[in-house]
């Protein structure tokens, strides 16, 4: 069974997580989900009390490692030092991936030297300040790490994970119940 | 200020609400969203706890209410007297909405009757034996009730209130960070 953690903080973007989450969450054959992060509850930008099931690191050991996001959240994040510290990822053995100004934990991690990335729109000038070559796209694919920019774009990079990890059916089997009526493909 | 009332219960489906609820947290200046249940805190169906603002009467007082759903939490929900009986709404003074599963809400409060609805696909049968017309579309729209299926469907039905209560802009401007990067129109 696959591993998936979901990286919080305090201050994340409510959506951002919870779109990630729900949409994991459809299976629970074949894969678990943890969420980690600093402390055992984080609260959301809107207030929303999450507990985490685990410290940090315990990405490292993950087959698929997710970044949320947060205007607020992410740059307090970055400034906590028990906070980068804690990660050893490697994207030979791991997908990673991030929403929105996730990117940004990602690019301090140095997980995107040299590769195309993405972000939420409003967070764009400050990641090609950094040296990333940025792209207006919702999901940018470099090998095993995924960016994606825009609340709602999680579904491509949870459709992504459920291609890479499944295949094209596993990713319609666990979208078809957020699609709208008569949208169905 | 305009109040939305957004009616949760134990297991509600998580995208349900918190995609509602962070599309309508996007503004603080032209609405409160007051999350409203039977008890202090409900659980979604992944375990999320969600405290509540209020009890189930105080949907009566507010300009626009919207039910959650849930495969397991609606029908309980419906099995408990003391939820629809709270409920006192007025669809000639009130934005009444749904997403998914809540559309048997308003079926069981009578706010169906006469008119056109649409729900999740997988609760079309179910409502069709109700009674109730059921369309295969996103958001089904009818003076001032508005039902939704299919949770990513939850964007058409916070547009609504957004573009009723004020107009296309306001619903742009709510909806703006949502949409994926390069998406935007």
């Amino acid at each position: 069974m696959y591993q998936i953690a979901i990286v919080i903080f305090d201050d994340f973007t409510d959506v951002d997580f919870f779109l990630m989450r729900d949409v994991l969450g459809r299976s629970q054959k074949d894969w678990t989900v943890s969420v980690l992060g600093t402390k055992p509850q984080h609260h959301s930008a809107l207030g929303m009390a999450v507990k985490t099931d685990g410290p940090l690191d315990d990405a490292n050991k993950a087959d698929v490692v997710l970044f949320t996001s947060g205007y607020k959240g992410v740059p307090a994040a970055l400034a906590d030092e028990a906070f980068l510290s804690a990660f050893r990822l490697d994207p030979k053995r791991q997908l990673i991936g991030s929403i929105c100004a996730g990117a940004y934990i990602l690019q301090a991690l140095g997980l995107l030297d040299g590769i195309q990335a993405t972000t939420h729109p409003d967070a764009k000038a400050g990641l090609v300040k950094l040296g990333v070559d940025v792209l207006d796209k919702p999901l940018v694919v470099e090998g095993n790490i995924a960016t994606a920019g825009g609340c709602l774009s999680s579904m491509y990079l949870t459709g992504w994970i459920a291609e890479r990890l499944y295949d094209a059916d596993k990713r319609r089997e666990v979208q078809r119940q957020l699609i709208p009526a008569g949208q169905q493909a």
